[in-house]
């Protein structure tokens, strides 16, 4: 069925270079539709639909709606909100009926990772349950890329393109110099290293990574000094890629376990140091030679100066599909990837039921990796590719990326 | 006098992102030139001079040349290598003699910031002094800005407008949170702190940094606290730029006095920490809020993918020009550019005595400064802008920069 009167659209979790580009997909399917009267958006996320905090975007200048299209960060705002099942606790479920109803939200977007398809599936449930009818769609985003029955994610492809030219960058950097030089740059994934895969990305093995860790991959101290031997033997530079998430063979972090990890600072505080730090460590105990530890984590998630065109392109329709589901009377799914073509590359559009992508996580297949573990292999380059394909335009002024401004304006104190 | 022989290039010091523009420059009109027969690279700069380590690169691929104009590093390699005065010890200069000698080399094209004109000068004068013809024209790089007698530096625009860019995307990253966190960047600049003031360059003022700290205002952690609370008390999140180089009023380094700076780690040993992590620590201690430390000191210089055209044409200019008065008889000068117009923005190229420039600082201009000494003003804006200005087009390859590559024939083992 389907329902007349608003929607809303709200962002949930980690922000991305692209997530804006499905908040523009929303907004500008929604104004051509001609079918929504009000479009909302929630402030912060589900923290937005439990206070009230809701902007009423339906009059935002459609050239800000464009630029919303590179510009990063979750411009409404997010938020990570674990709502109970409503069985425990129905309060929050009422708070967010409440302002349905007040606004006459009949069409909910939710954009999202994997924790935020669960928090959609619930709402969705509990909005069926009520009898209140409202459309929901999940919209998918994570640089982590780890949701599962989809494809890949939007967000992954921009955050990949950033990884791997900064690590080039990197690479061309250190060779300037003769004198051995080791970077270990950190990278984004607990449990999943799509994005530390990513780092290999480069044109030719010269410029890419000699070593890389991933968490689906124990991870061995030993077998990781003597991998940097083994590079140092050959080369005076060496650069590695690890992932935030990796760990041994108790499946503890190296972070938990690794030199006992207490880093103390000058005020006396135990510190919990990053993985990098910490195999900087290891390698400085182990290796006579300089260490330089990078932390590209912030950067990687909203390097908008740098994203895929592909990746723009795909959150967008993302978006549009999202409302155009909606409004064809579909509700309780995620939009997904489906690779329809490898080469030439060809993603088409599906709907997944959020029930199913909810809570769980996609790996790297382990048949990916080197035998080694400290690489990867041809079947990942030939699936990310891809997806950091083409340049967007980024609009300029002054020298320096023009950014959307939106006035948001809010309905309800 | 014009001599008739081969010419020389060498890079020197840091790298940065156009530094290669400048080998494309001096590589091009050397060919271009017809009077100029070989044209050779040392390896590793000065190194490559001492211990006869030459690249013949007459013959590398036209098209490669061209790629160096957007390729970041140094793709000859670089070095630092300060030079005894030649009355204290002469032998590393019969060395080069020895090797210009064999290699009829006539012009030498130095490339580097401010120690390296001093290097630049004894070369120039221990030629003339031993009566070889040679002409000696140094090649400005540094992304600090610092050098002497030039109205700025190449490297300078590239970082500056990465810098910028990158702390605005940080922003709207960080601002995606009603959570409270302060991010603090370290930026490069021990003396001086022109890559820290590039930090503020934003379209509007809520998009750059709330602080900036730069070595030339004297640094009180008193003051920097009450700094950070007033910020605070008016909004959640606080974004901090500052410069490694900041010192307190006893002219000691922030990073040397503050906290006593024992940050031990977890084999025992005391590491430096950078000053941001030290400010890190301080704000952890009086304010109870998130910290989060960005080190982007080694993306900043090498950060191609986001250079300013102006930069990298004007660092291509450098090269050009070297080799052109080198061609005219000139020798024992550095490049410099010379503002000839604000408004539209027009810089012309002048001869500086590579005595003047050499092992001297230019630092911000104090009353660029706010009175508070936590920010820039109009100025410094009207200065940077047009530095930043205009984007390459980098050419890519499969979604990545294809960089150079170059052959390096070696002429002599």
């Amino acid at each position: 069925m389907i329902p007349e009167g608003n929607c809303i659209y709200a962002q949930s979790g980690g922000p991305t270079s692209v997530i804006n580009a499905s908040a523009a997909g929303v907004i500008k399917t929604a104004r051509n539709s001609g079918a929504i009267p009000k479009i909302y958006a929630a402030a912060y996320g589900v923290k937005g639909l439990l206070n009230h905090t809701i902007y009423d975007i339906s009059e935002e200048d459609p050239k800000e709606i464009d630029l919303l299209i590179t510009t990063p960060g979750s411009i409404f705002g997010t938020s990570r909100y674990k709502l109970k099942t409503f069985e425990e606790d129905e309060s929050d479920y009422k708070k967010i009926l409440d302002i349905f109803k007040k606004l006459n939200i009949r069409f909910f977007f939710f954009n999202g990772g994997n924790d935020s398809m669960d928090t959609c599936n619930k709402i969705n449930s509990y909005l069926k349950n009520s009898g209140y009818d409202c459309n929901v769609i999940g919209i998918p985003k994570t640089v982590d890329n780890d949701l599962q029955e989809t494809d890949h994610c939007p967000g992954f492809g921009s955050a990949a393109k950033f990884i791997s030219t900064t690590i080039t960058e990197m690479r061309l950097d250190a060779d300037s110099y003769d004198s051995g030089l080791v970077i270990i740059a950190e990278i984004m994934g607990r449990n999943a290293g799509w994005l530390t895969a990513a780092s290999a990305l480069a044109l030719n093995e010269e410029l890419g990574p000699d070593l890389v860790y991933l968490p689906e991959k124990t991870f061995s101290i030993e077998k990781f000094i003597d991998d940097a031997r083994a590079v140092l033997a050959k080369k005076k530079n060496l650069i590695i890629a690890v992932s935030e998430g990796i760990r041994d063979d108790k499946g503890q972090y190296i972070t938990d376990v690794a030199g006992n990890n207490k880093v103390v600072d000058s005020f006396g505080h135990k510190q919990l140091g990053g993985a990098a730090t910490i195999l900087g460590e290891i390698l400085k105990e182990k290796i006579s030679t300089r260490i330089r530890t990078m932390d590209i984590i912030l950067s990687q998630r909203c390097a908008a100066h740098w994203a895929s065109k592909t990746d723009i392109e795909e959150s967008f329709m993302a978006g549009k599909c999202a409302v155009e589901y909606a409004l064809e009377g579909k509700s309780g799914y995620m939009i997904g990837f489906e690779r329809a073509n490898s080469n030439p590359y060809n993603c088409i559009v599906k709907l997944i039921d959020v029930a199913h992508t909810a809570n769980r996580e996609k790996t790297v297949p382990l048949d990916w990796l080197t035998s080694e573990g400290n690489g990867v292999t041809k079947p990942f380059f030939d699936y990310a590719l891809p997806l950091i394909q083409g340049e967007p335009v980024m609009p300029m002024e002054k020298g320096l990326p023009r950014f959307a401004r939106l006035s948001k304006q809010k309905v309800l104190s």
